[in-house]
C-alpha cells in the first residue's frame, strides 16, 4: 500500500504528494475547480500551448517548496514537521482564490475583492472543514508566524509561486527566454536573521531570474494581443452586467455565473453561500455563456462576444508615451462610421488605457548572503547596474479599436 | 510587411505559416473552435498538463508536413506547388470534424457519424466558401489523387497526424516514454513506386516509434483512470439524452449543446444548419452543462455529474481476461446497497466493457527502402520479431463501479 | 563554510557530493585520471558529441545511487549510514579499473585482465591508503555483504551504472532513442526478500529501458563505423606490441604507455608498481603515441596510424549470417593488390569477426513486485512477448578491409 | 545513393552536409584535427561535461549558417549559389587556426600569432589544394566581398560562431543560464543597406542573447577555477620553453609539440612546413607531454605538471579592484616558505593578473530593423538601459598561489 500519490509533470518529471491532508486538500472540490481555471487566461489565443491551469501550478509550487524545505533543513535551519506541513499547505492553496480567467476578471466579477482576499476566505472555510488543521498554514500565509522565512517561501520576491510560474509559463508558451533555474536557486537558499536569503554563488541565477521575469512580462503577460483579448473579455462582462436584465440574459447564461452578473455581490463573504457560489464558477462557464450571448438581442454584447469567439480582437497599438487625444478621436470616428453606434457605446469599441511593470520591486528585497556572513540587497551586490534599473516602473499606453 | 505568421510551439520552437489560404483557414471560426477542443479529452484528470488542443495539434501536423514536403522535394520527388498546398490544407484540416472531448463522445453526440465523416462534410462546406480552392486537398484526403504518397502523409501508418500527436501527447502528459524522433523519421522519408517509404537508416527510429505508440496506449490513451473518466462522461451524455424532456434539462443546458441532446440528429448533414450547429459546440459547453446538471432533479444524472466535476470517478479494474459474471454481480450488489437504485439504472453505476489496441496494423504497412533499391514491410525487415508481434491485437477488459 | 561540493551536470542539473571520503576519493589521482578516459572510446568519430568521460559517468552513477538510497529509506528499507556510504563508494569506483579507450582495448593492453579485476585491485590499494574505510564498499561490490540489494544497485540488470550510461550516452551522442526515465525507474525501486525489485507501476519504464538498451547497442555501441574504428585501434596496438623493439618505437612512444607494449605484463598485479603504472595511462597517451607512430619505419603500423588519425577507417560490412569465405578472399585480394603486402600482414588490412548482444540477460532477472505482494520476472510479467524475445542473443558478423 | 551525410547533434538533432567540397573539407586532416581540440580548454576540470570540440562547433556553426541563408533567401535577399557555398565554407573553417587548448595557449605556443591569422594561413593552403575553390570564402572571411552581410554571418556581434558556441557551451557545461534562442534569432535576421539586421520582433531575443553572453563569461569562460587552471597550463608551457634544453625535455616530449618548444618559431608561416607542423599538434600532445614532464628533472616544471594532472590547482582570489601589493607579498612569502624556491621562480607559484569582458561591444553594433523601415543600434532601441550598460568593460583582478 503506497503512502503517496505521484503526478506527472512535464517540467519536474514527478511530483510526489504524501497521503494525508495535502492529498485530501487536492481532492477537495475547491482545488479540483482549479483544473478549470487557466493560469494565463486568454494567452492561448497568442500562444496556443498556454493552456496550463492553476491546479497544475499549485502542484508545481508544492513540489518546489518541498525541495526548498529539504535543502534548508540540510543546512541546519530549524523547521518543525508542523511548520513544514503548514508551509506546504499555504503554498498549495496560495492561488485558490483565483476566479475564471485569473487576473483578467479579478475585481470585475466580484468588485472590491482581489484573489488574495478570496484565498483567505476559502482557507478559513477549509480550516473549519478540516477541524483547524490549516491554522498554522493560514498564520504563515498571513505572515503572522514568527519564522518569517516560511512566509517568504509562500510570498515574496523569490517565493515558490514565482519560481514555478515563470518556468511553467515559459514552458507552455514556448517562450524559452523565461526559462529559469528554479532548482539552482532553491539549492542556494538559506536563512539569515530569520529571513530567506540567497547564497553568494546564486547571484547570477537570481540576475537571470529577474531578467527572465521582465522578458516574460513584455513577451507574454503584457503581450499586446493578449492585452487586446483581455480588454475584450473585460468589456464583455461589463456590458453583460450593464444590460443583464433588459436583454434577457438570465435564460441564456450559465446559472452559476448568472449570480455574479445580476447584482453587486461584494457584500458579505462570510456567508457560506458566497464562498460556495464563487467556487462554482470557472473558465468554461464564462466561455459557454459568451457563446450563448453571441445570439442575444443586445447588439453591442453580441458583437463583442462574436469578436472574442472568432478571434477578431481589437486592433491595438502600444506606446511608450500617453496616447494622443487626436489618435483616440480618430479611432472613435472610424468606429462610429463602421458600427453606427452612439457615444455611450463608444468605450466598448474604441478606448485607451495603460499597463505597468517593474521586474524588481525594491521594497521587497532579494537578500544575498556573502561568504563572510554579511548580507545585502542584490541591487547593491551585483557588479552591473542591471538590477537596480529593473526596479524602475515601466508604463506602456495602449489604444484599442474594433476592426471591421 | 511580413508574408507569414509565426506561432510559438514548445515542441518545434516556431511554426511558420505563410499568409494566404492556410492562414485564412486557421482564422476561420471552424478552426478557431478547435482552440476549445482538448486533444486528449479528460486525460488531464490523470495528467494535469494534458490540456493541449486540436488547434495546436493541427498546427503541429502542418509544420511537420511542410518539412516532409521540403525533404521529399530535395530528394527529387516531383511535387507541384498546388499539390504541396493541397497536402498542407488536408493535413491542417484532418481533424476538423472532431467534436467535444474528441474520441470520447464520438458517435455518442452524433450517432452513426465519426469524425472522419464530419471532417469531409466540413471540408466541403469550406470548399464552397473558398471557391473551390480546397478541391485538390479533398481529393488527397480521400485518396483519389494519383500520387498516393501525398495521401500517405495525411493518413497512414506514418502520417503527420501520428508523428505530431505522439510527441505532443508525450510532451504535455510528461510521459517521456512516448517521445519520438519525428524530425529523424521525416528526414528518412522517400517515395518508391508512388508510395511513401522509409530509408533503411530509419529502421530503428520506426521501431522506436511503434514501441512508443504502444506504450502511450497503455500509459495514456487507455490508462485505467482515463478510461473510467471517459465512461463516466459517456454515461452522463447517455443519461442526459434519455431523460432530456422529463427532467427539464432544456432550461439548464447550453443551447448549442441542447440541440444534440433533444433528438436523434444523425439525419441529413448536407443541410448547412447541421454543420454549423455542430461547429458551435465544444468542451466548455459540455463541462458547463454538466455543472448545471449537478443540480437537476434526476438523481442519476446529478450523481454522475457530481462525480465527474469533483473527480470521484468510477473504481475501475483492468484485466487481461473477460470479467467474471460473479464479479460484475458483486459490483452491482454493492452499488444497489449503496445507492438504492433500481435495475434499470444499474448500468450507470456498475458495468463492464473492453478496449483493444494494436500498435502496428499489418494491413497498412510501413515500407522500408533498402540501399539496393528493394522494398519490404518493416515487420519482415527488422532483425527482431518485436514489430510483427506488435500487430497482435491486445484486448483488455474492465469493470467499473461507482464509489461511495 | 559549505559541507558539500556541487558539480554541474547537463543531465541531472546538479550533483551534490558531501565533503569527506567521497570527495577525497574524487580528488584522488586515480579518479582524476578518469577525466582522460572517454566513456565511449572512438565513438566520437561517428557521434561528434560523444566525448564524455568515465569521470562524469562515475559522478552520475553516484548521483543516482544517492537518490535510490533516499527512496528506499523512505519506503522503510533498512539501510545504515555505513551501508549508504559503502554503496556510494562502490558505485563511485565501479569503473575505476577502465583503461584507455575503455572496452576497446580491454585485455589488449593488459592481457588476461578485464576492467572488473583491475577495479578490485585499485579498490584494495585505495583501501590501504584510506585506512580500511573502503572495506564495506568492497564487500558490497563483491556481493559478500548480506544485504544483496545493495550489490544490485552497484551491479545488476538495473544498476546505477546502466541507468546512468544509457541516458548519458544517449544525451551526448544525440541518439534520442536511448533516453530512459532513470528518475521514474528509481522512484519505483523497492526491496523484497532482500533483493532489489521494481514496483508494478514501473513495468512500462523497464520495458522502455530494455528496448532503449537494445537500440543503443545497434545504433551506437555496435555501430558499424564505430566497430571499424575500434578494430583499427586494436590492430594498431597489436602491431605496436609485435614490432615494438625492431621498429624502434621506444623513443617515440609516451613512456607510461611504452611499459605496457614492451612485454607481457599480466603477471603480478599485487605489486604496487603495476597498479600505479596502469593508473598513469589514458586516452591522450594512446592518441599521442599513435600520432608519433604515423612516422615510424614500420609501414604497416604507420599506415594503420595514419588511417585512424585522418579517419580513413576500414570499409566494413555487417551481416546477419557468417561472412562467406569467398567474400573474405575477395577482400584480401583487393588489399594485396593495393598495398603490396605479404600474407603475414593481411589480417591487419582485411579480416572478419563477429559481435553479439542480448538486451536482457535472463540469468540476471528484473523482478517486478505486484500490488498483491507477489514477485515475478519481467519476462513473464509483461503483457507482450517483447521482453522474453530480447533475451535472445543476436550475433552479427563483419568484414573489414582497408580502403584506398 | 544519398547525396549528403548526416551528423547527430544533441543540440540541433541532425546536421546535414551535402556531398562535395563541404564534406571534402570536413574529411581533410586539418579539420579532423579539430576532433582533438576541445572548445573550452581546461573548463572540464570545473564542468565535467565541457569536453566538446572545435570540430563539433564548426559543424554547428555550419548548420546555423545554412538556416540563416535559407531564411534570408525566403525574405528576398539576393544570395547566389556561389556566395551561399562561400559563406558556408568560411563558417566551417572559421576556427581552423585554433591550436591545442584553444584560447588558453594562443600566442604562447606560436608567439605573435593569434588564431585568426593562422586560420587565414590554413585557408590559403587549403585553397591551393582545392584549386582555388575557397577564394570566395576567403574573400567573405576577410570582409573583402561587397555583400557585407555575408561577412557579418561569419564574424560580427551576431555571427554563427557566437550563436553556436553560446548554446553549445551552455549545453555541455550544464549552465542553463547561457541557453539562447539561436533558431529564433536566425528567423529574425534580415538585410538592410547591405548589412545584417534583426527585425524588431527579435529585440527581446537579442537582449537575452547579450545577457546570456555576459553570464557565460563570469560563470564559465572567466570562472575563477578555470582561470586558475589556464594560468597553470600557461606557466607549464612557459617553463618548458625556458628550460627545454637544459632539462633534457627533448626525449620526453611528443615530437610534434617539441618543435614549438625548442625555438621561437614565429618566423615564416608561408613555408608549407610550418602550417603542416602546426596542424599536427593537439590537446593530446600537450596532456601527454605534461604527464611525462611530471617526472623530469626540473623541479619547478615537474611540480606544476603534477599540480595540473592531479588537479591541485592554484588557489585563486578574484577581486573588482587591483590586488594589493601586500597581498601579493603575503602570497609570495607563503610560497617561499613552502616550496623553498628562489625569487626567479616565484612568478610560477604566486602571481597576479587581470581579465576583462564587455558583453556588448558598441563599435560592432547589433542593428534593429523597425516595421517602419528605420534602423537603429539595439543599445538605443531597447526600452531599458540594460544593453548600453553591457558595453561597459568590466575588469577583474586575480591573485594566484600554489597550494600545499
Amino acid at each position: 500500500m503506497t503512502s503517496y500519490k505521484i503526478f506527472n509533470d512535464p517540467l519536474y518529471g514527478f511530483i510526489t504528494v504524501p497521503k494525508g491532508i495535502l492529498l485530501d486538500l487536492i481532492d477537495h472540490p475547491y482545488m479540483q475547480r482549479l483544473h478549470r481555471i487557466r493560469q494565463l487566461g486568454l494567452s492561448y489565443l497568442v500562444y496556443p500551448g498556454a493552456l496550463h491551469t492553476r491546479f497544475h501550478h499549485a502542484l508545481g509550487a508544492l513540489h518546489l517548496v518541498q525541495q526548498a524545505i529539504e535543502i534548508l533543513k540540510k543546512k541546519g535551519v530549524d523547521i518543525t514537521e508542523e511548520e513544514a506541513m503548514g508551509t506546504q499547505i499555504a503554498v498549495l492553496l496560495h492561488d485558490i482564490g483565483h476566479g475564471p480567467f485569473s487576473h483578467s476578471l479579478e475585481s470585475i466579477l466580484v468588485p472590491d475583492f482581489n484573489h488574495e482576499m478570496l484565498t483567505i476566505q476559502i482557507m478559513h472555510r477549509l480550516n473549519e472543514e478540516f477541524n483547524g488543521k490549516l491554522s498554522l498554514a493560514i498564520s504563515i500565509f498571513e505572515n503572522k508566524h514568527p519564522k518569517k522565512f516560511l512566509h517568504n517561501l509562500v510570498s515574496g520576491q523569490l517565493d515558490m509561486d514565482r519560481l514555478d510560474y515563470l518556468n511553467r509559463d515559459s514552458f507552455y508558451t514556448g517562450v524559452s527566454e523565461g526559462v529559469i533555474s528554479s532548482e539552482r536557486i532553491i539549492k542556494m537558499l538559506n536563512v539569515h536573521n530569520g529571513e530567506l536569503v540567497v547564497e553568494q554563488k546564486g547571484i547570477y541565477s537570481i540576475e537571470k531570474f529577474l531578467i527572465a521575469r521582465r522578458l516574460m512580462y513584455w513577451q507574454v503577460y503584457l503581450h499586446k494581443t493578449v492585452l487586446s483579448a483581455e480588454q475584450l473579455l473585460i468589456n464583455i462582462i461589463r456590458r453583460a452586467k450593464e444590460i443583464y436584465n433588459e436583454a434577457g440574459l438570465a435564460s441564456i447564461t450559465v446559472s452559476s455565473l448568472a449570480y455574479f452578473l445580476q447584482s453587486n455581490i461584494s457584500v458579505d463573504f462570510g456567508k457560506e453561500d458566497l464562498v460556495n457560489r464563487f467556487c462554482r464558477i470557472d473558465d468554461a462557464d464564462v466561455i459557454s455563456s459568451i457563446k450563448e450571448w453571441m445570439h442575444c438581442k443586445d447588439e453591442t454584447l453580441s458583437s463583442l462576444c462574436t469578436m472574442l469567439i472568432n478571434r477578431k480582437l481589437y486592433k491595438i497599438r502600444l506606446s511608450n508615451t500617453p496616447i494622443e487625444k487626436s489618435d483616440l478621436e480618430d479611432a472613435r470616428n472610424q468606429v462610429i462610421a463602421l458600427y453606427k453606434i452612439n457615444d455611450k457605446l463608444l468605450p466598448y469599441f474604441a478606448f485607451e488605457g495603460s499597463v505597468t511593470n517593474s521586474a524588481y520591486n525594491s521594497q521587497d528585497k532579494v537578500l544575498i548572503l556573502f561568504k563572510d556572513g554579511t548580507v545585502c540587497d542584490i541591487a547593491d551586490a551585483s557588479d552591473l547596474p542591471n538590477i537596480s534599473i529593473m526596479s524602475t516602473v515601466v508604463r506602456k499606453y495602449f489604444l484599442c479599436m474594433a476592426k471591421i
